[in-house]
């Protein structure tokens, strides 16, 4: 309400009078029409009750992720929470299953709640208009007194946490380079989703840099599940069979792979086939052959997403950058 | 508050008089008192603000789990809320990390949002005080017209989706015992778990059905986390190397065990040394090798939770009984 009387250049009584109709005195016509511009400007929401139990949930953090039963999101949420609980807040999450409407109709509800934050961890999407109206509703939390931080770019206004996804998937291919390997493939993940395109760029650069630009054809798209990775990597080797090596955009795909060119294709890896993932989940290591891949740090971008938070609102939007690296094991060879 | 008038053998009016000070007639001392007293032992929580607003919170369910990393709550988390889409209800996920003291907290939270229902999806615990403040709460949550559910026992007047622990641990040994192993060893979970103490019961059975009580020496206490299972089977297979094969009480563990055995001990599984674990999470597959694991309908279980909570409240608990299932991959071996 403060923001909205000084948007609309009243007194705070003068704004409380038009919006809540308190005190006794009317206000002039003039006045209620700017009171009620600013308002809507600035998406008020007169909601008392809201008002008065906000105090009350004022403790909880929204975590929105795309799917709790990837455990890429399970070290990240484990990780904010282990912070949030040093603080005493309460997290919720959400999974949205990839839909931008489930996104927005959560951080909707998280609002009516009155959360005192969100941390959108899911990746961004190239489709814009998902992400304009997702800035909207995120303007809305934030002009109720709400905190909203990123994991992974969402826009330049935002605090972020910043993922190493394109560093990663040059690391990868640079990784690959090294044991020799020259006929590369890449089971990439949702095209629509902004973590995959910066993965692949990354992976994509790196190549044209080594002088061995990635042909279209070696490039298929899985959907970030175990099995679709299974599908995609024996669909890619069977239609490009002197490929020697994959780099698999995530580890769940990259566990499906493993599978697929084992028991499907019959291609030893890494002595046909070399692979290599990218997150380094808590189970890569035990998979069969222990899997190569590109660590990021979820459990510590959980963390720092709850440390942006609970820092005041800054003059500029922060960020915070997390380095990858590469984790070679079983499953990547030299040529 | 109308539990309250029909306890206080009052009027609705008249408990409204007395609780919210509505209406402008006066109410007698003696009424007064029994409305108070009946408010007191129902756990009526007068909250102007909160009734207001629960219409728009109503579509919240919460899931409380022990660890969102946890790839056997990943799982149960999966199918609740696919369940709950279908019906447009927003699922918030919680985690205890195991603190009974902070399912109460998010119990607590959860009510004062006004939660339409809540799902307790952490196994219950032997902590009779815990469990007695756990019970008191429930009530309160249920008097305010909120449905609870439980996964797994957590007490007979619950309506509960029951997982098949005692069964599941008899259907390990026994598969086990077929393959011609008689010196089994258990590598247990946290003992203050109910789930834990139900499993091992029934694998303790089973053997002493058999004709070969299991010894207190081949058991050792876990702590469900990967890092822990390792430990636990690497202490166990010293202390008895003539142990020929393990059940470890979920696959989580089982993932550290297999890596312990193979890196720490050198003893190769499953010639050496039989592995059965227990969940069928979705990784146990593509373990080295893979893990034949008791399966546990877990995404089924997060849908029945879910489906239980949409009926209206019966007059006894229901009980939905799901099935283990033994799963023999390629981690045991006939004698």
């Amino acid at each position: 309400m403060q923001q909205v009387a000084h948007h609309a250049g009243v007194s705070l009584a003068t704004a409380s009078r038009v919006l809540h109709g308190s005190g006794s005195r009317t206000v002039g016509e003039e006045l209620r029409r700017r009171v009620e511009a600013a308002a809507q400007e600035l998406r008020y929401v007169s909601n008392a009750p809201a008002q008065a139990l906000a105090r009350a949930t004022s403790s909880v953090v929204g975590l929105i992720v795309h799917d709790v039963a990837d455990p890429y999101f399970g070290a990240i949420a484990a990780g904010a929470m282990r912070a949030a609980r040093e603080q005493r807040l309460m997290v919720m999450i959400a999974a949205t299953f990839r839909e931008p409407g489930l996104e927005l109709e959560y951080l909707r509800g998280l609002r009516a709640q009155r959360a005192r934050a969100v941390i959108l961890a899911g990746s961004g999407t190239a489709d814009a208009a998902a992400t304009a109206e997702l800035a909207e509703e995120i303007a809305g939390f934030e002009a109720d007194g709400g905190r909203v931080v990123c994991i992974g770019e969402r826009g330049p206004d935002l605090d972020t946490v910043a993922m190493a996804n394109r560093a990663g998937g040059g690391l990868a291919v640079r990784g690959l380079w090294e044991l020799g390997h020259r006929r590369i493939g890449v089971v990439s993940g949702p095209s629509e989703l902004l973590t995959v395109r910066h993965r692949l760029d990354g992976a994509r650069r790196a190549l044209r840099a080594l002088g061995a630009p990635l042909p279209l054809r070696a490039v298929v798209e899985g959907d970030f599940t175990r099995a679709g990775g299974r599908a995609a990597a024996v669909r890619l080797m069977t239609e490009q069979p002197d490929l020697g090596a994959l780099l698999v955009l995530n580890d769940v795909m990259a566990a499906g792979a493993l599978a697929g060119l084992r028991d499907d294709l019959g291609l030893a890896v890494p002595t046909r086939v070399s692979v290599v993932g990218f997150d380094d989940v808590p189970f890569a290591a035990d998979l069969s052959p222990a899997l190569s891949t590109v660590r990021l740090p979820l459990e510590q971008a959980g963390e720092a997403a709850v440390g942006l938070l609970l820092e005041p609102p800054g003059d500029a939007p922060r960020r915070v950058e997390l380095a990858a690296e590469l984790v070679l094991r079983d499953s990547t060879a030299a040529v």
